[in-house]
């Protein structure tokens, strides 16, 4: 089978490139971006959409595994493929093959060497938290509803408490093993704002909050540990004290609830 | 069966009243507003949702009807209750009871005699056209994707020609019995906006046009009709001169296609 008794498979070999593409997805009917016996993946929808156009099976690799539930507006993934197809045509291609709750939004041939996870030098996260007094039904799969008010001052300043570099220990779903749980969060935000009334779901009075952090990378449920953590902050049941010491702790127990998926986007990757 | 033989019976239809909701929905997985023997409608979901309440059938009656995959931020709806419930009380409890796709968003005790059709002075939706290069899945049941750009002038130009009162008789579903086909459009804005950066489907230089439109009634169609006239203006297939011939033609083949239900949604009913 040596690859040298036949020379025109090693030309194809030697041809192969790494497309860098860019997806979003609604999370909603998945069990996640990565593989899994249980259900459909968003992993293996790629794969599948894209080894039909290569004629063989290909491996996607994505900059970030992202839970059952939660969305994605820029995923960022790479796949090799011995096809050399147009990257706007690989495009179209794709998309006609993907169902229509995820979404090829650019494709474009990577610089080699390129990892797509071990290259990524931040990644950018959404979470939002809808105050109206009766859940939207247009945002059911896309916010946290919480009915009451926040108090949105003690939560920046609890937020403050988080961002830099720390051990997020507390801040990891238990039973994850990693190297290290020490990591940089470059940003948290916290937005409190008026529905758009031109947006879906407007309606006068109605707000949203949105929690935006920047980080080199994130835990397995860091980003929904930390919004679970404000939520418990907003509601007068901690205070930025308390959160300093859960970082400080490395217990989970002493961090907040894990906020539910539905209400989470991975908004961006960098590189 | 005479009621004058049951004080009892009598004394509570004396005290009937008549409860004025208003309702949200997503219309994806529904036949429309109407019963259906074919499927499930909205209609069918409160009526069941407010029986349990009242612990007796109930009619829901709605100041229109929104056809299947058609939305609602607005509707407007009416049920006459023997329970002495309290409308907060009611809100809850109906909710409570509803699939999370319908939402009570309020509830009131309407004045009597009240027609929640009849007394309606004016309706407005709203439909929304995306216009992103790639069809975001968060848009997927909620606008109609139109990739390429459309001329706005003169859709605005074309969509002047139908403000006012007219016959709509072009502006119909085919097949449709109206004693009238008469109606007064008072408004149609055409918007053309960058998405929201803070909304779900935000990125940069992707863009809506929203087509909103406010009249004292409308045929049945006649929203969709009118967005599909204009998306053919908006591509230059048409222009104000053929709308204001399709007007006067009262001969449906002369108007546009009809657009889809997804993109369409009921805003507010007035009274």
């Amino acid at each position: 089978m040596g690859l040298i008794a036949h020379p025109v498979t090693e030309d194809k070999r030697i041809a192969m490139r790494t497309l860098k593409i860019s997806v979003a997805y609604e999370g909603t009917a998945y069990v996640g971006w990565q593989r899994q016996p249980n259900g459909s993946s968003i992993q293996e929808c790629l794969e599948a959409a894209l080894a039909e156009i290569e004629g063989a099976t290909v491996s996607v690799v994505g900059a970030g595994r992202t839970d059952s539930g939660v969305h994605a507006l820029g995923q960022v993934a790479s796949v090799r493929l011995r096809q050399q197809i147009a990257p706007d045509t690989l495009l179209r291609a794709v998309n006609a093959r993907l169902p229509s709750d995820i979404r090829v939004l650019t494709a474009e041939v990577s610089p080699e060497p390129f990892h797509v996870r071990f290259d990524a030098t931040a990644k950018s996260y959404r979470y939002r938290l809808a105050h109206d007094s009766v859940a939207s039904p247009f945002d059911r799969r896309y916010a946290w509803h919480i009915g009451e008010p926040l108090d949105h001052t003690r939560m920046v300043e609890a937020g403050r408490a988080l961002v830099g570099e720390h051990d997020f220990a507390a801040f990891q779903a238990t039973g994850s093993s990693t190297q290290s749980t020490v990591r940089t969060l470059f940003e948290l935000t916290l937005s409190r704002v008026p529905r758009d009334p031109k947006s879906v779901a407007g309606g006068a009075g109605a707000a949203l909050t949105l929690i935006d952090v920047r980080g080199s990378g994130f835990l397995r449920h860091m980003v929904r540990i930390i919004v679970g953590t404000l939520v418990e902050v907003g509601r007068g049941q901690r205070d930025r004290t308390a959160v300093e010491h859960a970082l400080r702790s490395r217990d989970r127990r002493s961090a907040g609830q894990t906020a539910p998926p539905h209400g989470l986007f991975l908004m961006r990757v960098d590189y």
